[in-house]
């Protein structure tokens, strides 16, 4: 299925061939995990084949259909069973070559093999980088099966670990904690390095989790997600430890009201400037625009930051079929931070929240 | 002191700024985590500037000395409260040319930056990517020390888990285990997707963790790494569960035995492919050369995978302060595999073993 769409859009732009490099297309493509090494070469007709490591010829053979699986090693491996190809770069340019191939196209315009394919053939490679993620922002139900199941399982970890979340606990206990949750809970992976950030170590959006003991009257922002089979989830909830602060109370509640507001925009055909304007608005009336300094969200799939962008200046238009992060925050430098994020499908006609767990938990 | 050393490398070359656009040379030359999406330009008189995404801004503002922080956006954020400096393919080519720069070189020669600054300034970008991965792979005492500690904070999980390594225990379970202790060992993250695979599963070098359930007699390969303030450890040990047949319990000390050969091999000036020779003979007089199907190691640091690799046909030498993996396999496809790895230090005289915990466990 996915294979199909990106066929239709060789045979819609006329190219005769298509070389998937980037970890992320050849996951999608494939379910092969991202660290595979693994090179497709997609031709029109339909032909996919799939240059992968000889160490790992065997696993992907086994767990790959419809496709042709040569080994190849950047080294010598002279008691390998089977015969080895030369790795990628050399070999697609050669193998294009040789087949007379025309007009070929790449997922990673900035690449040795698109360098070679262009020099061998005499021609430009064509940069389908950004047509494949518009297509790949599009999820079929699959993908938004996994997704779906990536979230609760990511949930369900954050629930578990409310009770551990006491003051004196390390950030670093609790990271590791509902990784293992998360893990344990069936997750094939991280969907990224988790954020548990406690007093003014939230004031970083991207906070690196700590030895720091949590404090009394302190938030605490916990943004972790899970991969399942190739597909991301991304959660962030703050929890507040004791009694804060109600500037940091006024402040969650804040985030919380602008995500209701984002929520309410989405739909199919609403730009993704206006989804982020609407949270924008809600925070900047409160007087701390100028401590929302991120965008609004952004796609997930098999990155966990993919396409479309929901940032102020962003053309991109919402589709059906879409799932976006919606995760808006105020940081005030050296004293705290807030964030609260949802995952939102965009129907025709609503944004419908993929979260079970409330947002001020 | 890397900075230096990078500076020296600018000054030999005759090189007037170099771009450091590759996550693991950021995280090298700053300690900032690979996701930061910090590109650096550093220039021959030891003027260093990052360009930082805004919602980072403060962190690396506050982690890094020594360096000038310049915030930038992708998407227009007018309320922030810096002025924002362009991205860093817009920027860097307009700064070198309005500065005059001659002479520029780069960490990553297939990226927007490169191609954006060479047609700016009508020259050829100098290609430092070897160069730098050359002068990553020769340790300084502190990232020796930091190594150490992420080895034995592995090493320690690992003893931990041998206790539940029991029959009917699900590898999934195992795994979550086994990333818990690490995270709660001290760890900033684990250094690549870990590896436990029972049985069959272990005839996959690169197997994926699954809810197989272990059975009796079976080899179970654990392959774990921490990752501690950017450096990685890397340790593989394959567990025998009850009695297992004299054939898999022969591979392993097949294994181990190519472990002590090629460690016995390794000093300064010794060729890597030396030393992958002398663990590779081990096995082949065994007659089991072609199921030991993947170079004998590689370089560790602040990529699981760096320079140099010790490979057949490898020409790379092995010089005092690289740190490399050790980890010789067997794996009969369909039924079952073993391997073992270990971490070892480059000396004058010879190799030195970072690990402390038995090959056989």
């Amino acid at each position: 299925m996915k294979v199909r769409k990106v066929l239709e859009l060789l045979e819609a732009r006329g190219i005769d061939a298509l070389v998937v490099a980037s970890p992320a297309n050849v996951t999608y493509l494939t379910g092969l995990p991202r660290s595979s090494g693994t090179v497709l070469l997609i031709r029109r007709d339909g032909r996919v084949v799939a240059l992968t490591p000889a160490l790992d010829y065997w696993r992907v053979l086994d767990s790959v259909r419809g496709v042709e699986v040569l080994p190849y090693s950047t080294y010598s491996l002279p008691d390998f069973e089977v015969s080895l190809a030369e790795p990628p770069h050399a070999y697609i340019p050669k193998f294009l070559k040789s087949e007379g191939v025309l007009k070929v196209a790449s997922d990673s315009p900035y690449t040795k093999i698109s360098a070679e394919v262009s020099k061998a053939l005499g021609t430009e490679v064509e940069d389908l980088s950004e047509a494949l993620a518009d297509l790949r922002a599009v999820k079929i139900s699959e993908e938004l099966e996994l997704m779906r199941r990536a979230l609760a399982i990511t949930e369900k970890a954050v629930e578990e670990v409310l009770g551990d979340l006491r003051v004196g606990t390390a950030e670093r206990a609790i990271a590791a904690l509902v990784e293992y949750r998360i893990k344990l809970g069936g997750a094939d992976g991280l969907a990224f390095e988790s954020i548990v950030a406690s007093g003014p170590n939230s004031s970083y959006p991207h906070a690196a989790v700590t030895d720091r003991a949590i404090g009394s009257g302190e938030p605490v922002t916990i943004d972790v997600g899970a991969q399942l089979r190739g597909y991301c989830s991304d959660l962030t909830r703050t929890v507040l430890v004791g009694s804060v602060p109600d500037e940091v109370r006024r402040a969650l509640e804040l985030v919380a009201e602008a995500i209701d507001e984002a929520t309410d925009a989405v739909r199919e055909g609403v730009s993704a400037e206006e989804v982020d304007a609407r949270a924008r608005e809600v925070i900047r009336r409160a007087g701390l625009g100028k401590y929302f300094i991120h965008s609004l969200g952004h796609g997930v799939g098999v990155e966990v930051h993919e396409k479309p962008r929901l940032a102020q200046g962003s053309k991109e238009v919402l589709k059906e079929g879409m799932v976006v992060t919606i995760e808006p925050g105020i940081y005030v430098p050296g004293r705290f931070g807030v964030r609260i994020e949802n995952m939102v499908l965009v129907t025709k006609t609503r944004g419908e929240t993929l979260n079970k767990l409330s947002k001020i938990i």
